[in-house]
């Protein structure tokens, strides 16, 4: 039995190296084509989504949507992979319907189905949009107990494999340029799984990714820093007063706390919970300059009704006021059936049970030992930052990348963008910062044009224009 | 001649009193009417304009432009006098043209002439222009040294006589409350004016000025605090790179400085200079967030191109790319006579001169001895401050209300404006401070329909709603 797997193994790299050979192309899966999606306006490129097994055993499987580039050269260009944070949030939700991919949910007034957004990253990459971990979005596990113990580690695990799976349900793409994408608490997964990479990568036999690098926004990185910069950014915006300030800064334990003022001293939970829920309770902290739909004096037809019950949830209502209507989009049964997602699974955009059970011993790990290790492969590591996000503000970032200590390659300049400035940014030996100016926490919904402005440059690897 | 003197301006008095006790209105100034100002929209309410001289023998002059309340109790309404800072600018220019007046002068296309400003702050109170001091804007000295010599004591005291010139001119509104009003460097003209007042009413047989209290908007007020809350905004928005920050805070003196970088040592020329003239060149200070039309990048046609020779000059070109109208608009020689202003004089939004001439001693001069007087005084003071102005930015407003160690009365709360957060505010005794949420240095041009509700909360005495 074991023979004959390792036999059928070696049969499969043998043909697959045999068509790379002859430039000939096996087909995508065809069984996970997207055909008949409702309200889907025409486009010219393939688009694919299911499932791809990553624990038989446990039947753990990960949900993916991928689009092909919207470029007559897609099949030589990159294959990155999106990943939206929370943890417990979906990156079909968040990632794909409202920030870069190239179908919205119609929210217009006088719009149904879904609309083109001409600011698709799809343009520059093939993307994968990937619900992670299991029991995210419509990913799932059959064994309910996997729920109970998720972490960073499980995570990278099942990431890994859902890669290794996918280039194998995907094979013409095993030669392609790859790179991760994420924002919020993918500033966790991103490193981590990048590593996982690199390490599967130097063992013989495996299937090998070809990873470049990765582009994340507003990342959790380091509870210290993090926190620190959150209550900093808060101050140095008005948004609370000194007193509050003062206090935090007194009775918090930044290093432990998973967001400011959670699994902390009671003093620290009393000042914090008076910055949250008095003095910034009516803004949205993901964009503190927006309109802001879950404001008490909105009345209630108009209120966005998306649960926001912490700092690590991404959300998408910036700008929004509105009844969600992916939720019922994503639940509608010809949905589920054109993407080949589980007839009876209930769609969310932020799993609570997820964010609740996923280990605080990750969320408060500092990535900054990954990124020193990462910095040694020579991966393209760029990372981005809208300034105006309170939730992981760029005063967080930056203080994390002055611990790292790097050199500097490029100072730090304002980046040109259709004659106005887009954000500042700073070339690192090995890492690039840029901020977004005037976005909140997810940049490509609020800057659109300099959001994939940012990804081309990325992916040419070219630092942003100067003036 | 003395004695006769004394004995009309005793006449003067009686006849004043005796009209108040017959509730018999005397006339104002009926040769300073605007009657036939080029373009302008039909009005219910009367306007003058015209000089008002504060010293005979150098033949000094400061015009005014007074708009009575667009209101059916106008007469029982405040008198307030608005000032811009600079030193150097015009109130007509911007305070009345471009923030709250209720004229603006058309710069859209398709558009010529005057058009109304729906959110004239004339709506709540008879509100009076000034341009301060002589060499500002209309107004003249026919000593030309006096423009050599200029400092906060000279200006209070042309402002000073320039108040009791004109209630002599307007005698029936001086029983009205009076406000002063103003920006920027307003921070030193309206409470050293104030304080100026409050001794002026002490001696006997004077002109009684019934003033209240005042509104200042963004108020530069400690060269200390200002300057270390600018650098510290422009770190925490993340206009300037980590080893800008670093040297600014290493080698600039604030205390000594009219802004950061001014008459100091080179290493703090060097650094502020890299900020203002490489990080943060290509951005509007005044408003972080607007697009800039001075930018090098928007080609020259459509490039404003008003000057902006330093920190101290608050000029009026947030989200305005087009050429400017307003300085040919106030140089025609109809509208110089509709405003009765001298025909051969060459007005400017903002004089470079009288800038530059401009005493430094008096720029770096704290206000805070003489908030302290006025504390005692028991006026109604309220600063209101645009959360986005990289000029004098609220961080450095924040910093020296710190210093003044008020008593709380209203802890920090953010205020209601039209069901989203408007700002937040902290009432102390004798102070109130409020925030514009997402507002530059010119509020009222920036969030008008906020900036006419803080004014009409103000003059109610009344804190600002919460949720």
């Amino acid at each position: 039995m074991q023979e004959s797997i390792k036999c059928s193994v070696w049969l499969a790299s043998l043909v697959v190296s045999l068509c790379l050979q002859q430039a000939w192309v096996v087909a995508a899966d065809p069984s996970h084509r997207v055909l008949r999606l409702p309200g889907q306006p025409p486009v010219r490129f393939k688009h694919y989504a299911g499932y791809v097994s990553v624990n038989e055993g446990k039947g753990r499987a990960i949900f993916y949507w991928f689009f092909e580039a919207d470029h007559r050269k897609a099949g030589t260009l990159p294959v990155s992979f999106w990943f939206n944070g929370g943890p417990g949030c979906s990156s079909i939700g968040a990632g794909a319907m409202y920030e870069l991919g190239p179908f919205f949910n119609a929210n217009e007034a006088g719009k149904s189905g879904l609309v083109r957004n001409k600011h698709s990253w799809n343009k520059a990459s093939n993307i994968v949009f990937v619900d992670s971990p299991v029991g995210v979005g419509y990913s799932y596990s059959n064994t309910s107990a996997d729920y109970n113990y998720l972490d960073d580690e499980l995570t990278a695990i099942d990431a890994m494999a859902f890669l290794v799976g996918w280039f194998t349900k995907f094979p013409q793409y095993q030669s392609n340029d790859v790179y991760l994408l994420g924002e919020s608490y993918a500033g966790h997964y991103a490193p981590n799984l990048a590593k996982k990479i690199l390490i599967h990568n130097e063992i013989p036999g495996k299937l090998r990714i070809k990873l470049k690098g990765f582009l994340i926004g507003n990342p959790w990185t380091d509870s210290y820093y993090d926190n620190k910069g959150a209550v900093d950014f808060w101050y140095h915006h008005s948004l609370i007063s000194d007193e509050t300030y003062n206090e935090i800064q007194k009775s918090c334990d930044y290093r432990q706390e998973p967001a400011v003022g959670f699994s902390s001293s009671a003093a620290c939970r009393n000042a914090a919970s008076h910055a949250s829920n008095l003095e910034m309770a009516e803004i949205d902290a993901y964009n503190i300059y927006a309109g802001n739909c879950n404001s008490i004096s909105v009345n209630d037809s108009a209120k966005n009704t998306k649960t926001r019950p912490s700092f690590f949830l991404a959300l998408k209502d910036s700008n929004f006021c509105g009844p969600d209507t992916t939720t019922p989009y994503l639940n509608l049964p010809e949905v589920k059936a054109a993407l080949h997602a589980r007839p009876g699974i209930n769609w969310t955009e932020c799993s609570l049970q997820i964010n609740s059970q996923y280990s605080v011993t990750s969320v408060v790990e500092s990535m900054l030992p990954v990124y020193r290790y990462l910095l040694t492969r020579g991966l393209k590591m760029w990372i981005y930052s809208g300034d105006i996000d309170g939730v992981v503000p760029t005063t967080g970032t930056r203080y994390w990348l002055r611990e790292l200590d790097l050199e500097v390659q490029v100072p730090w300049y304002p980046w040109n963008h259709s004659t106005q400035v887009g954000g500042w940014t700073q070339v690192y030996k090995g890492l690039t910062f840029v901020t977004v100016r005037d976005a909140g926490h997810m940049v490509p919904a609020d800057k659109p044009s300099q959001a994939l402005h940012v990804f081309r440059r990325f992916l040419a690897g070219k630092p942003l224009p100067g003036f």
